[in-house]
């Protein structure tokens, strides 16, 4: 068995690693362009930054491990060229020599990753407009943020953008963040953002959203960024994050399907629609977990485990790769974005039947000392309970209770299970009734319809209602909704008289857990009457979002 | 609808809010014997320590709150003395007026808790004696503490005993604990609790294992401690902390079916024998969640949520409780150990089937600083691959890892699932393969025999095996197992004539990953090999376990 492998970091690495323990005894050949296979991608942003200090480190399986452990034929500089299908042959350059060569296979694993999207904006191939997917990338921008820039503009703020502005403010570098969207990381939920965002400002980071970039005009010692709002700003560089597009163009030319986004179609064993051919990783279009639907997600993890699976498939095992859930993390200047499943967006997108809670817990018991409020917002089959998705924001704890939910996900769990499940409870790390059963909790309860919820977007032409604030007197008068009406829940069941009964009644409190009481009380009573989900925080972060972006 | 609850905390409480939510205008009257309903039993040793500065912190649920916005009835120093089931009503004894009366009930909930076990030590009733269970056993401890002693003997090493260890030694104060058993914190298994009992040593802690108090004898300043060995520590007080036992002699008196621990016997619904009669938290028997054994484990999750079940089914709701699984947490020192399910040790017990592996991950990307090793075991059916029981030990992220398996074994996920989990992946949060994934491929492949594995507790009357040690040439100076023969992995496939053919190899490497290579390359190759499971690091500990005590 000759097996060549395009593309030697993350899913390639993997399936020639995996292939190795499964055969000793086969050819393995792993073709890589640039200078070195199996690096730390991920690691660059914080290379940038100084976090990481030594690069040594992000070289993940050093060549001569590879070589020597692993018995692999890695060559780097080696790019491929062209892929002859029937021939079942590759051209490859050898950049350092110039030199062209053939090399057959009896399998084929594409893993060739996917590179930043550069837009054709005037300028943008000006040097002083980087990118950053690779060493090389890493090098240039370390370079130039160690060596008295004093200012730059990231254009794009997806994930690696938000890591770039960290990693540079780190250095002591002023950041601007020009994005398209209005929000920042925008796979996640905007409303979920919003006290993200505060926190990149509060980290002198400037934000322009919904806005671009439309030009990059050299100077004498720098670069002019105009904007589509007219504004231009003045750095030492710019840095085009802009998404991703896989390197399909290869596959492409030899007639091996894509997708209309570019991706390497494939099956659950990972194979391409020729059986000799695989494609793994950022390349390859595959299924998304909750929606069974074609999709492209970047990512690391799936990108690892895909390779481990056109390993296992060539040597004839049953594995299957089950779709990508798209379960992602962010650290934002101490703070941390996770999510898991379908977003809010995507669900609306899709025409998805679906309805969500907000809650805003502690990552460990109130009376120890450090505990931090978190928001999770969770989503699910206002029918059968399934979880379509979550997402959390907060300092600590919520890696945790996305990767609790992501595993739930993959049960094919529902929102009565997490009701159940037991996690570790002691109180510096968690609560008895941890944040994910009270999350269960929650949706539970509004599946039973224990309680309806509405949300601080409800559709504004719905017939006026009568908001009740069930909070103290002092809360109430240090903010409240518009138009509310405060009755403590303390009191609330002497004073019913004083509400409405040919209205709909919202009731809401700081979080949402007085406010589920109230709605409980008055549902007994005959009232109409919803809670306001995530209660005057999750308002007031949806307010916020959409007067300001 | 009138309920009365016995006992007002965790599960009593859990039970009387959830209630009141469901029932606008039932009775529910609580009988809590102690000065405080709902309080934080688990904060007790860290406000004993000081961490925990404000004692009013442990009120979590002030008594006025729940008579205001719950509309409880709540009673404190309100005991009550019997039951009497066919007249449905309780007798209680007012301890502030010494008053007694009745009070009917339509369903009674059992939530008295468990009380700490006081064997009958001579001695032990002395003031210089401490225990740890409620407010006042704190009140107590904290003046003892904050008072200028200057050493404690803990008996018994249970995570109360462990937590006390460590709130006292923030006191300055000398610790020394007495444990019957051969390791702190019985319910992890042993060789898990080598690192664990050393970081103790380490803290200032002395550890007396496999040793017993058997004598408490009051001295003018203090108290010596007379040991079952012979030995005899003096100190200024000591606490026993070895075990709790359900306060069920209420129950028992009135007919109420328990278990051969004195656990009250519940079905899935929380009803006892009496079908008007709940019992919830620590004083109940209950299903264990993997062997469907009864089981009495007195944690604060499961309290809660049996609470809350036995009030939804007073309501005509069909919450059923799905057992306890297990787990559980605590904090050492700055260290972590958890666990959920089956311990090794249960499961041998039992009889069971199983196999187990070791890993070593880091809790985050090594190449990203502040990585630090944990360990983690994982155990599994070795035939169908169900998940039965997880531990791990370490600094960070081992609360995170046994939450993902505990969600997975309430699943019912094998380990072939854990390989594919999609969890949050960036550098400082985990690995592309998270640490689960790792425990699951390496599980997988040991139950599809792609790698048999042994442990350092192996059958010592084993056929004599052929020791092949993988790592490098240095490694292998620095120290390894007795008889041992060194090839490194990366020259092994020249080397395999030097290879026994009539004798099993075990090849072992560091943490077990080469030594899993090396098992893939010589199985291959026909030879009888194992893997050493977690390898060297695991090995020493199993030694140093066997050795020391
Ligand atoms: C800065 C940065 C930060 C990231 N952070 C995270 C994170 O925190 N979490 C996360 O999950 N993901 C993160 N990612 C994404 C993650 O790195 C990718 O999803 C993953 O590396 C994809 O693996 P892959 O094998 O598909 O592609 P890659 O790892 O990109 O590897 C593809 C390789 O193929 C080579 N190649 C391409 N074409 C050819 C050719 N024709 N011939 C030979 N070789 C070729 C390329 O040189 C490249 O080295 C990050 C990515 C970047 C750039
Ligand atoms: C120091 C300490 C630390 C702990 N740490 C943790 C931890 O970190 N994690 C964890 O999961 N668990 C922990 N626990 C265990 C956890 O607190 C218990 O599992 C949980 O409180 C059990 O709830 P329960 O309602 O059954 O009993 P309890 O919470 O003990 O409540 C029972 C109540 O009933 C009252 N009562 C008893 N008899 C009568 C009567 N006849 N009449 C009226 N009232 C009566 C008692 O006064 C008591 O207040 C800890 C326990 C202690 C003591
Ligand atoms: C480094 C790299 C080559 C490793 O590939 P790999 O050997 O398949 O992966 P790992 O080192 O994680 O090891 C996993 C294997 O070791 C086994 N293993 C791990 N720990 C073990 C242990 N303690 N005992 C026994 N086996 C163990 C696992 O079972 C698995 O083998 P399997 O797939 O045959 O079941 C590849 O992942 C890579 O290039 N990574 C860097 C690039 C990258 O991922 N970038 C994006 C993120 S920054
Ligand atoms: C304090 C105590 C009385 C609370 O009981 P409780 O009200 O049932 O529990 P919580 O405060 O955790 O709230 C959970 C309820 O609020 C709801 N809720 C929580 N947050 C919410 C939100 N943001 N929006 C809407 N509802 C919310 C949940 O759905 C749940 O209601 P449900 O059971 O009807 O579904 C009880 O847990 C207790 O006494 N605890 C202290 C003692 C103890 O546990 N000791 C051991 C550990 S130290």
């Amino acid at each position: 068995m000759k097996i060549v492998i395009i593309g030697g970091v993350a899913g390639g690495a993997s399936a020639a690693a995996r292939a190795r323990r499964l055969s000793d005894d086969a050819e393995i050949i792993v073709l890589e362009r640039g200078p070195h296979p199996s690096f730390a991608n991920c690691g660059l942003p914080y290379y940038v930054g100084g976090e990481i200090q030594s690069r040594d480190k992000l070289l993940v399986a050093p060549i001569e491990m590879l070589r020597q452990r692993h018995r692999l034929d890695v060559r780097v500089h080696a790019e491929v060229i062209a892929i002859d299908r029937p021939a079942k042959q590759v051209t490859v350059r050898d950049l350092a020599s110039d030199r062209q060569y053939t090399e057959s296979y009896d399998k084929l694993i594409v893993s060739t990753g996917a590179a930043p999207f550069r837009p054709h904006i005037p300028g943008i191939d000006s040097d002083r407009v980087l990118e950053l997917r690779d060493l090389n990338d890493a090098d240039r921008m370390h370079t130039v943020a160690t060596s008295g820039s004093r200012k730059a503009v990231i254009v794009g703020a997806g994930f690696i953008g938000i890591e770039v502005a960290e990693n540079l403010r780190r250095r002591n570098i002023d950041v601007t963040i020009v994005e398209l969207a209005d929000q920042i990381l925008p796979p996640w939920d905007h409303e979920m953002m919003i006290p993200i965002q505060d926190h990149v400002r509060e980290n002198g980071v400037e934000l322009c959203l919904q806005d671009s970039a439309i030009g990059f005009d050299e100077t004498e010692t720098g670069l002019n960024i105009r904007l589509q709002s007219g504004a231009t700003i003045a750095a030492d560089f710019a840095v085009v994050c802009i998404g991703v597009r896989p390197e399909s163009k290869l596959a492409m030319d030899a007639g091996i399907a894509c997708g209309p986004r570019g991706g390497i179609v494939t099956s659950e064993r990972m194979q391409t629609n020729d059986p000799d051919i695989y494609a793994v990783g950022d390349v390859a279009e595959v299924m998304d977990f909750v929606t069974r639907q074609p999709v492209q997600i970047p990512l690391a993890g799936p990108a690892n485990r895909q390779g481990r699976i056109a390993a296992d498939h060539i040597f004839g095992r049953p594995s299957a790769y089950r779709g990508t859930q798209g379960t992602a993390i962010v650290g934002v200047f101490g703070k941390t974005a996770a999510m898991t499943g379908q977003s809010e967006k995507l669900l609306r997108r899709s025409e998805t039947l679906y309805e969500k809670i907000y809650i805003h817990p502690t990552d460990h018991a109130g009376y120890y000392p450090g505990a931090e409020v978190m928001t999770l917002k969770l989503l699910f089959d206002p029918n059968t309970g399934h979880i379509l998705g979550a997402q959390g924001v907060g300092t600590h704890g919520v890696d945790k209770r996305i990767d609790v939910i992501a595993t739930a996900i993959q049960g094919g769990m529902t929102v009565f299970d997490l009701e159940e499940v037991e996690l570790c409870y002691a109180p510096q790390y968690g609560h008895a009734k941890d944040a994910v059963n009270m999350a269960g909790f929650v949706a539970s309860g509004v599946v039973r319809g224990d309680q309806t919820v509405v949300h601080a977007t409800s559709d504004p032409s719905a017939p006026p209602v009568y908001v009740l604030d069930v909070r103290s007197e002092s809360e109430f008068t240090a903010g409240h909704i518009p138009d509310a009406t405060n009755i403590p829940i303390e009191v609330l069941r002497d004073r019913t008289d004083e509400l409405p009964r040919d209205r709909k009644i919202i009731a809401y409190c700081k979080v949402g857990q007085r406010g589920y009481l109230a709605t409980r009380v008055l549902m007994q009573r005959g009232f109409d009457v919803s809670n306001l989900s995530g209660g005057y925080l999750s308002w007031r972060r949806t307010a916020e979002a959409s007067s300001t972006t």
